[in-house]
C-alpha cells in the first residue's frame, strides 16, 4: 500500500535528493552569504508600524501594485520594462523555469554554481546541460553560446556575481549570449550590490534577458522572502501566470515598501562588507596553504592544501559554521566563507591560522 | 526578436490566462471567503513582539521544526503522519501535483470546483478530467472512481467543503475512493472549521490521503500565506522535496506559532461565522427569485432568477462586492457570497431585495 501510494510520485522526484543546507551548532555563521548586520532598529519599527494599519486576515491585493510601482521607481525602469515581486527569487527562477521548459527541455548552466537552479529544473523533468568555467573561475561565454544553439536549449541561468566562486561574467561575455541566441538568459544578480555593475541597463536592448534580484543578502532581509524579476513587459505578464496568486505575504510587500524607502540606510553597511572582503581576501592569501578566489560577491571561495572536510570541522569545533563546497564541480579542495562582520572576520582568520599550523 | 523571446515560453502557458481575482471598488467585500474579523489585537501584538525576538536577515531555520511540532501537537498527529508547512495552502497543492504528475499525466478532478486546481495541473502540462457533481452539488463517487481507474489518473483533488458550492463529499463517499484506488486523494480543507467534521482521524488509514489546510480562513490570516499538507511520512517527505527551500519568512513561521498558541480566542468567530450563515440563508430562501444551496463553509452560492451579471453589477452599485460564479460548470445563474458580519450580511441583504424587487 505505500508503495501504491508512493508509486503516484514521479521518478525524478523520488531518486532526487532534497535541497537542504544543514545548520550544525556554532557560534559564528558564515555559511549561508547572510549580511552580517541585522536590519536597522528604524526600519524594523517602521515595518511593525506599516504592519499595524493594514489588514491581516485579508488576502495581499493581487499584483502588487504599490510594491511594482516603487520597485519601477527605485529602479528607473522604462515603460516596456516591468517588474515582478515574488516570495524569494528562488519563486521567480522556479517560474520562470515552469514557463519555459517542457520535460525534455533543455537548460544550459555554467557550473559550480547555485545548487538549486539544477535542482529545480531536474525535478520538472527538464535536461540541464552543464558547461564548466574556465580554471580561473571566469565564464567561459562562447562555449555556452556554442552549446545553447546545439541544444535548442530554451534558458541559460548565469549568476553574477557567481556563487560559490564569486566571479561574474563580463558584460561583454554576456553581450555576445544575448545577441546570438533567442534562449532566455536568466541573470541572478543576488550579489550585485557587492560586485558594482549590472546589467540592469542592457534590459531594454534585449528582449530576452531575464534580471532576477534579491532583498536577501545586501539588503539584510533573507528571513522576510522577498524577491524579484525583471524583464520585458510581454515576457513578465507571461511568467506571471505561472506565479501562484497571493505569493506575497502583507507582511512582505509592507517590508519590502519600507526597505526601499528607507535604503539609503542600507548602503553604508554595503561599502562596510567590501572592505571587510578586501580585509579577508588578504588575509586569507597570507595564510600557507590556502589560496582564496578574488571575490565581487559577500563571500571568498578558497582553496586549501588539507582536506576540506578535516578543515570545516575544524572550524566547527571551534564553533565557526563554514559551506563545504570541495563537491562541486572545479571546486575539489574548497571552501566558501561568508564575510561576516570584523569580530567575525578575525575569529575565522585566527581559527584558520591555528589549524593551518597545526597540520 | 520580441517573438524570438516568447517564443520560449510553453504554448501551455501562452494561450492561459493568469488567475486573477478582480477587485473592483466596494465598502463591503464579500467575494473572498475571508474571515470578517480581524485577527484580534491580542494575537497581532503577540505576533509582533515575537518578530522583535527574532532575526530577519537569516534564512529562516529551514524545515520549520519548532512550526511542525507546534502542529503535530495541535493536531495529535501519531507518529507516521507527518506536515509539512508552506506559503499558503496553494504553494502545497502546487508542490504535490508537481510531485505526481507529468506532462500528459492524468488528474481527475470534481467540478465545480476552486479554479486553481485547475491552472497549476494545466501549467504543468497535465490533462485534467473534469467530473461534475451531482445536480444537488454533492459528489458522485462512484463516478470519480470509475474515472481515476480509466485514466489511471495520479491525483484526485477535493476541496471539502467544496468551493463555490459550499458542499460535501460524505466520508462514506471518500472512504469508497481511498479503499478502492492507489492514486492519491488530496483533500482540500480550506473550510473545515465551518462544517464541523474532517479527515483528519482516517490518515493513519490511507496512505494515499493528503489532507490541505490554510490559516486563510477561519483563522483570520489570509494576508499572512500559511498553509500546511498532511500525510504519512514517506509521502510528505517526497512533497517536501518540491518545496523551494525557506518557503515560508521567519514571519510566517513566528505568526503561526503565536495563532496557534493563542487558537481558543478564534473559536467564538468562528460560533458566529456558522450562526450568520444560518441567518444569511433563511434570509436568502426567503427572497423571491433567489434559491441558495444548504452550505458547510463561510460563504453561500445562490442561483438567481435575474442575469447574475446584472445582478453582481446591481450589487456593486450599492458598494457590495461578491463573486460573479456564473460561469462555472452546473452554475449558471448563481454567485457566491461570503458570510459577513452582521452589519454586512444584513446590507447584503437589504441591497438584494431592492434588486430583486425592480426587476
Amino acid at each position: 500500500m505505500v508503495d501504491g501510494a508512493l508509486g503516484q510520485i514521479r521518478p525524478e522526484v523520488r531518486t532526487l535528493t532534497g535541497y537542504h543546507v544543514a545548520v550544525p551548532p556554532h557560534t559564528i555563521k558564515l555559511n549561508q552569504n547572510e549580511s552580517a548586520m541585522e536590519l536597522p532598529e528604524a526600519i524594523k519599527e517602521a515595518i511593525l508600524e506599516r504592519l499595524r494599519g493594514v489588514s491581516w486576515s485579508r488576502y495581499p491585493r493581487q499584483g502588487a501594485g504599490e510594491l511594482h510601482a516603487a520597485l519601477r521607481d527605485a529602479l528607473n525602469l522604462p515603460p516596456q520594462i516591468e517588474v515582478l515581486t515574488g516570495n524569494g527569487s528562488n519563486e521567480l527562477i522556479q517560474a520562470l523555469l515552469i514557463a519555459a521548459l517542457e520535460a525534455g527541455g533543455n537548460m544550459v548552466l555554467p557550473v559550480p554554481t547555485f545548487l538549486l537552479y539544477r535542482q529545480i529544473a531536474t525535478i520538472l523533468g527538464a535536461t540541464v546541460i552543464e558547461i564548466p568555467l574556465k580554471a580561473d573561475m571566469t565564464y567561459d561565454a562562447e562555449r555556452i553560446l556554442e552549446s545553447v544553439e546545439r541544444a535548442k536549449a530554451k534558458v541559460v541561468v548565469l549568476a553574477r556575481p557567481n556563487n560559490p566562486t564569486g566571479t561574474a561574467v563580463t558584460l561583454e561575455g554576456l553581450e555576445l549570449l544575448l545577441e546570438n541566441t533567442e534562449a532566455l538568459v536568466a541573470v541572478d544578480e543576488a550579489y550585485h550590490e557587492f560586485a558594482g555593475d549590472t546589467v540592469l541597463p542592457m534590459l531594454p536592448e534585449y528582449e530576452n534577458l531575464v534580471l532576477l534580484r534579491t532583498f536577501s543578502k545586501a539588503l539584510r532581509s533573507a528571513g522576510l522572502r522577498i524577491g524579484y524579476l525583471v524583464a520585458h513587459r510581454s515576457l513578465v505578464e507571461e511568467i506571471s501566470k505561472v506565479l501562484l496568486p497571493f505569493n506575497m505575504s502583507v507582511v512582505s510587500r509592507e517590508a519590502a515598501l519600507s526597505i526601499l524607502e528607507h535604503r539609503a540606510l542600507l548602503q553604508p553597511g554595503i561599502q562596510e562588507t567590501i572592505a571587510q572582503r578586501a580585509w579577508l581576501f588578504q588575509a586569507l592569501e597570507r595564510i600557507d596553504g590556502i589560496t582564496p578566489f578574488p571575490s565581487q560577491a559577500n563571500f571568498i571561495c578558497f582553496r586549501t592544501a588539507n582536506s576540506p572536510r578535516s578543515l570545516f570541522d575544524g572550524l566547527l569545533q571551534r564553533g565557526i559554521l563554514v559551506r563545504d563546497v570541495s563537491g562541486y564541480p572545479l571546486l575539489s579542495g574548497c571552501l566558501r566563507v561568508s564575510v561576516g562582520n570584523s569580530e567575525e572576520n578575525r575569529a575565522f582568520v585566527t581559527a584558520l591560522q591555528m589549524i593551518m599550523e597545526d597540520r
